[in-house]
């Protein structure tokens, strides 16, 4: 069988040292560095420049943290049942991170980037129109818009587009993101501002970030997340008594009257 | 059943704010806090100052990337199968950050933190002196000293111990630690320098940082780290050709002569 | 906030006992019944009959094991990592059981079960004519069909259609199935028979599973596999050489002349 | 470098067939023999005999189904993030069978296999009498005795013995295991029965199971049952409204009196 090539360009090592991306870690990441350029030489492969840095560090913090949610339970409830294997606990709680809560993200970009290839001559507005008609002719959902608790308006949005502004990346993306809500409500009647996903959809198309890996961002930066969960747990544990009080309930009908004493 | 209180101090949230530690999301951290500080502040319920911050940044950016590792594998082996699940493929290469990679972390975090409950008051040589003959004794091996490839030095150590000093970190669990390489070296008769996960142990204990979520930096870390491996795995990938070639020497000597001419 | 109701019908204990869809664990199922009805109770929430039983014991034992694969390989990886966290290991390995691999059975159980909602009024050859027709149209893969390596013919789809017939169980869904594949190798002039994936599909539509569920029961089976693998790497480990063989190869165009010395 | 040998002995295949474990997957497998022999022929390379095979699917039955626990919780937390990605939620209700749940029975296995190292000539009564006194030296709790909720008689322990006489499995194990638990009922003076994980323990070990692969098997059987969660969680749904719930509840306590209206 002739071999394939296995080729990988991102590290390599001698027992003296390290080298990422051509950065000596040694010498010019530890100490020199932070944790959010750190994040962008991995996926850009370069160092950013201090407007780059700042937006990128805005759509990774934005991500971090969400409270209680079905995420956080699930590293809870597997930190319960495995505290020494706590790369488990954050792997269970990034499992989740699906269609359905991050999905938006990847899709809103997604569309964002193949419909617009030539960011630089589009009417804006004409193809928000399109865009909106295909998707009421398809019945299906627009992402990127609308949120189920913050309404009318994700307060996340203006926030990140605010930072956009600031940092001169409010561009033809942005721009189309926000036309696509503001069509979406004219034709739908009711309002769909741009959420947290769309926003970040938006930022990263204009930051040349492909809108496959755009999922990844989120699942990085929820694990940072995920390990203040784990602290808390190990502090204040509410997996056990969550799991036990969820267990009665959930399994009452089905236990005979006669039997419901010793439980 | 008395209900057992649920409860997490982490975030709360109203449909037109989000608040993290205290923190207003949308007016406080996006835009002005960075990914650093936002990590930070998930684990220690409070912002950095900058030595503090500095001092965290190297322990991050030390652990974010490790080229092609086992843990890099099991995300492109995973990517492979389901490009659609980009959270099942980062998660895949945590789960491996367990006894063998990262456990010295967390063990030798633990061995510096139990040994040493009031650090003002420690006699650090009598100490180092005392845990090695305990482990030699015990036929166990020191957490956090020398490496395989990284010989007769970890680089990383240096590096991160000259960031301990420059912040001021450089308190009694770095120099417990030497120590005990110092000791272990003169009572083994070989090199055995405290490496990577030694010093990352010893700088987190020096910043207050538990041993039991030592190892969650790490995976955090990491998280950050096989975004960037899936980003490459997408444009160049290797996981499909280096599983057929395994496939194919592995199973060489199960199948008979007569059949060897279709594979 | 009203309080939705959290409900579950598949089990509930006393302190004296554990009920399982009706069944007392340690009266009716320990020792009474094997592991292959206790997958088919769980499914089904009922025992299977005996023709049942021996079609659905068919399904889960195909899927068990394929050697070494992505799959496989990801649980390895982490075993050599965390061989203390067996769990983790196992997990790796189900996780990219995902659209490339295992997608196509749900692909294709929907496509069965989508496209003839009554079965026993179908036109099946019409069918399978405007099935092919329309993938030809919209350019997309028929699932099931076809294997990159099991060619002319994967043997696991005949030897499961057997196994349906002499169980009673070659129905619509079956000739469906088979008949798409006789229109697609007519159209595409070539070689098209149902594989394994179409075969599983077709049996589980004609069990009333629905497609929904059909990757969990490949999930399921697949576990089994990984633990045999587990096994063989505790005792006879490959995925130590395998990485260091690769991180070799794959950064070597990296490393400078000068600095070769050393790897 | 020199490669080191890479090799599985498990299967292999040609476009023609795959053999498993010597067995033809085609001929000898799919409709001859049934999910619990793969099973077993996963595990031990043979093919099982009538007695060995009660035995086995006893075992493996016992461990699939639990209701509504830490693990089952994870699960269904991840499929309501990602429905799509049915791999995902299993693997996520797998991770937690760590030390809480899963872990006496490794432990329990452990300490019978190591110290029985000659299970026919040992000296049963005065063998439990010392291990009970060490652990008790060592204030360690002894693996596989006792339960928090099935008291004072955990009942899958003695079912699961009972299939034990009954298939000849009664052996040394069984009884030491069954003696550790007399000695610690008398020198602590509680009731501390065997318990299914102390069961299944002594069982496997009577079988000839490593000690280091028995929480494999209660990871396989588990697979299973959280396939039947995921079909549960499909038709009647619970992990959202346990969320929102939980959310809600946790959160309570920080939210501004006059912020509360909106929630």
């Amino acid at each position: 069988m002739k071999q394939a090539e296995i080729r990988s360009d991102i590290a390599w090592a001698t027992p003296e040292k390290v080298v990422i991306h051509g950065l000596d870690l040694c010498e010019d990441i530890v100490g020199k560095i932070d944790f959010g350029q750190m994040a962008f030489l991995q996926l850009f492969a370069r160092l950013p420049d201090e407007r780059e840095l700042r937006m990128f560090n805005a759509m990774m913090v934005i991500l971090v943290e969400h409270g209680i949610t079905p995420s956080s339970l699930a590293t809870r409830m597997t930190y319960a049942g495995a505290p020494e294997a706590v790369q488990a606990a954050v792997a269970a709680g990034l499992l989740g991170l699906g269609s359905v809560f991050v999905g938006s993200l990847d899709n809103a970009a997604r569309l964002l980037q193949e419909s617009m290839p030539d960011p630089h001559n589009a009417d804006i507005d004409a193809l928000a129109r399109t865009i909106v008609e295909d998707y009421r002719a398809r019945r299906e959902i627009l992402p990127g818009l609308g949120h189920p608790f913050h309404k009318p308006v994700d307060p996340r949005a203006p926030a990140l587009f605010k930072v956009a502004q600031e940092t001169g990346y409010d561009g033809p993306y942005i721009r189309l993101m926000t036309a696509i809500g503001r069509q979406a409500e004219r034709k739908l009647d009711r309002a769909l501002p741009v959420n947290v996903t769309g926003a970040m959809a938006a930022v990263a198309s204009e930051m040349g970030i492909q809108w496959r890996i755009c999922r990844g961002l989120a699942v990085a930066a929820r694990a940072v997340g995920l390990v203040g969960h784990i602290l808390e747990e190990m502090r204040q544990p509410l997996a056990t008594a969550l799991y036990l009080r969820t267990e009665h309930e959930a399994s009452a009908h089905l236990v005979p009257h006669e039997e419901r004493d010793g439980r």
